[in-house]
């Protein structure tokens, strides 16, 4: 996730306003749904179009083996780091009980994949855990950059014994791009557990495996609907091993982050008139392109396991100029720490 | 020739310069020199870079044919409109003598091709013109859109005749984008005659036939730069077939042009430190892909024959939205009527 800021004080609302309404008149809410796998060429296309498409008929044949007994048996003892939150938002601009706004990472902990599978999708009133526990380290804990660059095949990787069932890259993608992957991701959680509207810097191919995921998209054009400002960081921690979680302000020296003050663009009123979201059910053996820049919040059904494919955006040309500018938010907008609950 | 005005007085010139300086940052001037045609694929991922791209080695045989001899016996008596200037200016801002400054279209006459051969690529001390012809007509002479959209095949086009020797499409750019040209182009002139520098909404394939073309280029981020203003419309005109060309300003209610007021971006000093232009010569035998929005000035060497595909710009994504912004002047540097000579 991306939290870098861009000064550029000088694009007013005015021209944000010219530019989504513009790109809104010509594009509408529509996104397409193929049937089947693109061509490189047709998905060459796709990316320069830069646009949400749901592919179905890409299918992973030896996922269809990924039940919980045979994830937890490839697994066996060894430790995964799961991040707990007391509510469910990992990477997320949380209230503290003193009343200030953070943005809140997840305590880490170490768990056997077994042990987190039984904490997963289970109803709510049978489950024992107030806590919300979700696998989403999303630093390429399948496969990182280093995998395919330094052309060192072995893994420290907690998910190593997992890559065997797991593509390196995405052909059709790879091709398009003329390059590899920069990280490999699996996601594990339950519907517990919400991915707080962000955008990321990378071409996004996204699998889902078991369950479903329901994406809650914004084009570039739209994120200064979403009211970004600065947060001053916090991590969950635990005093010891079986004490609650609480919110630990980092220290000062530690750079706020910039964030959506949004927090539920989901609940109808919540965005502005401005905004124009698409949702999209990514069902158990479809896959969505998520464009570089999109802005995404992520919910799940029952127990959901997905991996994605993250892409280096095309460095040359103009994309990174017209990200950035979308995310140069007039600076008074800035530094607040009101949130638009 | 688009000149279509964007009001869209919100955005400050220090937008403008950000945007530019950012692209150039990114980009530099550098430009890609193939030494062979780019696969459908290969041209797929340079659309989307959209920058341009000197291609050689994209050979169009029937093209050895064309001498002189050969172009005048093929289009016999037929009558060609073929553009006059006093000055080598069609489609360019001028000064008329009355100190007035406006945009003028060239007068059309018609004459064959072998008279039209005839006062082409002399040394100036040899030729009895003191008017300039080129034959630049640029709305699809050999092929239109209804070419390709109408499956009417029979064509009243001045240049017919010339249409078996011309690839309606060219393959690797119609696979790349999915569709056929808009229209394809024949230009033939001297040193004499000169494009002033405009853009267009259009993806630009280029190829030099004879003789050579020199492009001076700059990325649609430096548009700014070339302080477009609102010109009065004129036209050349002549009383009678051999009385000289005068300017004849339109009737009051034709819409002004928005062009650029610098004249002469090939002068040294004439454009500002925050343009960088890239200069490409294209010889005979070699295409240049110059990406939509892209700012032109086009000067040619000897006689010189060119033939351009023109493709719609992709319509869905950003690409308009960003050209649009791109142009959108602040409304206090338009409507002004001098040049930056
Ligand atoms: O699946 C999720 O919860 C979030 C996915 C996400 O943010 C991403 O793939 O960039
Ligand atoms: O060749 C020329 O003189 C001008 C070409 C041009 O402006 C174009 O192809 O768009």
């Amino acid at each position: 996730m991306d939290s870098q800021v861009v000064d550029l004080s000088s694009v007013s609302f005015s021209t944000f306003r010219w530019l989504s309404e513009e790109y809104y008149g010509l594009n509408g809410d529509h996104y397409d749904v193929l049937e089947s796998p693109p061509s490189p060429l047709e998905f060459s296309r796709i990316l320069h179009i830069s646009r949400p498409v749901l592919i179905k008929g890409y299918t992973i044949p030896s996922l269809r083996h990924w039940s919980n007994k045979y994830l937890s048996d490839i697994m066996g003892d060894r430790p995964l780091s799961v991040a707990v939150t007391p509510n469910g938002y990992a990477d997320a601009v949380t209230r503290n009980p003193d009343g200030k706004w953070y943005f809140v990472e997840p305590y880490y902990q170490k768990m056997t994949m077994k042990s987190l599978l039984s904490r997963l999708g289970l109803p709510s009133d049978m489950s024992q855990h107030t806590e919300v526990f979700y696998l989403q380290s999303q630093d390429g804990n399948l496969f990182s950059s280093s995998y395919f660059t330094s052309g060192d095949k072995e893994s420290h990787s907690e998910l190593a014994s997992l890559r065997g069932d797991v593509p390196a890259e995405i052909p059709w993608c790879s091709e398009a791009l003329g390059r590899c992957p920069d990280a490999v991701n699996l996601w594990i959680g339950d519907r517990r557990s919400v991915t707080s509207i962000h955008s990321d810097p990378y071409e996004n191919i996204y699998h889902v495996a078991r369950g479903s995921k329901t994406f809650l998209l914004l084009p570039p054009t739209e994120g200064w609907c979403l009211k970004e400002r600065l947060y001053p960081h916090a991590t969950y921690q635990r005093e010891s091993e079986n004490s609650p979680l609480f919110l630990k302000p980092s220290l000062s020296t530690t750079p706020p982050v910039r964030w959506p003050s949004i927090l539920h663009p989901e609940q109808p009123g919540s965005l502005p008139d401005t905004a124009h979201p698409i949702i999209i059910d990514v069902k158990a053996g479809e896959t969505l392109y998520l464009p570089a820049g999109w802005w995404h919040h992520v919910r799940q059904s029952g127990l959901s396991i997905a991996l994605n494919w993250w892409y280096d955006i095309e460095p040359r040309g103009s994309t990174w100029v017209w990200l950035r500018l979308l995310r140069g938010v007039p600076a008074e907008a800035a530094g607040g720490e009101e949130v638009d609950e």
